[in-house]
């Protein structure tokens, strides 16, 4: 199949880095929160072996934000998560699936403590400001929901260290994981986080003021080219080796975060008051009976994944299905995340995939193919 | 500008119809509601002139549907828009702006009323379904909300009676505007309404159950070969003619019912209960300082609107912004959708608009286009 064009129109946004963006090559898109996401820029295995190499900046203003203040902040988030909150501190960032009232994820976004009032929710792709007004609506909470003028730019890759103390100083090599802090930057403080959708560690900046979007962009490639800095994206091959979860790829309102592997980040029991709870109980005690795994798909490079691939055992029963697959050069094989029946998903167990180039055998692992890497 | 390439994934989703599509050569899509929208079959001016001379069959699948039933159906429909829905009968079909409490737009769906209790929402691009989903959960409210698997099928252009006759029966000649009914298909029985986005006048199906997709296309095109039938899209120059407003490109959470012309659909003194009710009060009494206007923008052919345009008074001043614009060959002038001050929106008004081809001048309208050519 030949690659389709995409209708640029206002309705898919444009961001205050896509002047760079398009300077730089971008070759695809796709579009995420109705915003561009830029997916190509020399090609994904060029972009894939350059970020694991070098250093790369990244257009992620698609995960916007929905700001959340006033005097019931704190109350609303934690009906909104499943995760016990009350440990988060100002400074924190945390991993934050969200669920409907029946347990189904609605998106897995990272919440931002500002203050003890104040937070904002970087969400995956789906209108998450609306669900949180309909709430707020439906309750009359006291709080401000909107969405702010705040656009991400990432700076993954293994010379990010490097490049963001360029620009921001010595300090910026200070911060821990899933925290953030204050950094000036012409003038203005910016909010940088530890955190970023690869394995390839790296920071996130949070710019506020879409006006300075091309000054910052600049600012980064400019001190970047030392480092061999280049504009990227997420990559879909680093991102599955990584078992990176893509929401509406790996996981729908159809599943709950035990399913999606996301039970560490669920306290049901003591998550007091969030949406979800009673639906959550028994999975959260019991287990789910169909779980996230990762999957090395034999021969050849597969065809991109646009539809759920079924997973049947040798014999033809039904017991998954696979969301997301490229071929990894590093691992030499297709790598892949499949949601997999409790009766097939033990590592080592051979599983039949229907890809569109035909049946293909295919096994299930212990654990992503980073961690392999690693040990 | 080279037109980008769009990478397809399962998060964006595949229709019922996308084989059928796909068969018939599409060049091009946008995404909404996350899922293809196919948007150039030719060329946008041959979709054009087909479109306005025979019969076009549109995959609109992504016109996703909420539905809402149970006790407190009409309820929580009445809270969603400011239009009173008391004398919507079943079998009537609803234009219905939805506003938050600051009577800004979430969505202008068509509401489909099934039953005393149960309605199908038809959104345009918002997920309207975590804003309901979230109200419902506030409000403990007695309804299930859902995103059922109904994808709608549009048939647009004069001779769309003529093949929905074909298909369904001499009886769909009957069907009035905004109305629908229920017609056999294969044994099935499928809503259709007189309905579309387009001026051409045609129909919406609404398939409930996706595995009968390409049953139904293949009989839509099969019947329709002496009326020259094509598979079609929603046409950019014919709803910019028409004066079709897009939500996310001519409106957005910014602007009022009224701003965008649709205060005739809104009855704020008696929708009682609705949300945005007292945001919209003085609104409604007064009218509003900026409002949508058909503009006609001088010289050639301008490029494709990507983000809004500054509008001017010849002076400088900026008075407003155009959104949607293109050439139209029937009216031999750049055909355009803009949000206009009150000082400067009286028909005959000369203006600036700043495009990316340069400063071009233009008149505001009387009425939109397809009007004039009436006239």
């Amino acid at each position: 199949m030949t690659q389709p064009l995409l209708s640029p129109s206002r309705r898919l946004r444009r961001t205050p880095f896509s002047p760079g963006v398009e300077a730089a090559g971008v070759k695809a898109y796709t579009v995420y929160n109705h915003m561009l996401l830029p997916t190509v820029f020399r090609s994904v295995e060029e972009d894939y072996r350059h970020l694991k190499e070098a250093v790369q900046v990244w257009d992620v203003a698609c995960e916007r934000q929905v700001e959340i203040r006033g005097p019931d902040a704190a109350r609303l988030m934690q009906m909104l998560t499943p995760r016990d909150l009350r440990r988060m501190l100002p400074g924190q960032c945390y991993y934050v699936p969200m669920v409907d009232e029946t347990g189904g994820m609605l998106n897995d976004p990272v919440a931002v403590k500002l203050a003890e009032d104040r937070f904002w929710v970087s969400i995956a792709d789906s209108d998450l400001l609306l669900w949180v007004k309909g709430i707020v609506w439906g309750m009359r909470l006291d709080v401000l929901v909107d969405e702010p003028d705040v656009s991400p730019l990432a700076v993954q890759g293994p010379r990010a260290d490097e490049l963001m103390a360029a620009v921001f100083g010595e300090g910026v090599r200070a911060l821990r994981f899933f925290r953030f802090g204050w950094f000036d930057f012409e003038g203005r403080s910016l909010a940088i986080a530890r955190s970023g959708y690869s394995r390839q560690g790296g920071f996130e900046i949070y710019l506020e003021g879409g006006e300075m979007g091309m000054a910052l962009w600049h600012a980064l490639m400019e001190a970047g080219r030392p480092f061999d800095v280049r504009a990227g994206c997420p990559n879909l091959i680093e991102r599955i080796e990584g078992g990176l979860l893509s929401y509406g790829n790996d996981m729908t309102r159809a599943n709950t975060p035990h399913e999606c592997g996301l039970g560490r980040f669920c306290n049901t029991l003591t998550a007091i008051g969030c949406v979800g709870r009673d639906a959550l109980l028994r999975v959260a005690q019991e287990g789910p009976v169909r779980q996230i795994r990762p999957l090395a798909i034999d021969g050849p490079a597969v065809p991109a994944c646009l539809e759920a691939w079924p997973v049947t055992d040798p014999g033809g029963r039904r017991v998954g299905q696979v969301t997301s697959a490229a071929w990894s050069p590093d691992h030499a094989t297709n790598v892949a995340i499949g949601m997999i029946r409790m009766t097939h998903w033990e590592p080592g167990t051979r599983l039949v995939v229907e890809t569109p180039a035909g049946r293909r055998e295919a096994e299930v692992r212990a654990r992503f193919f980073h961690d392999e890497a690693k040990g």
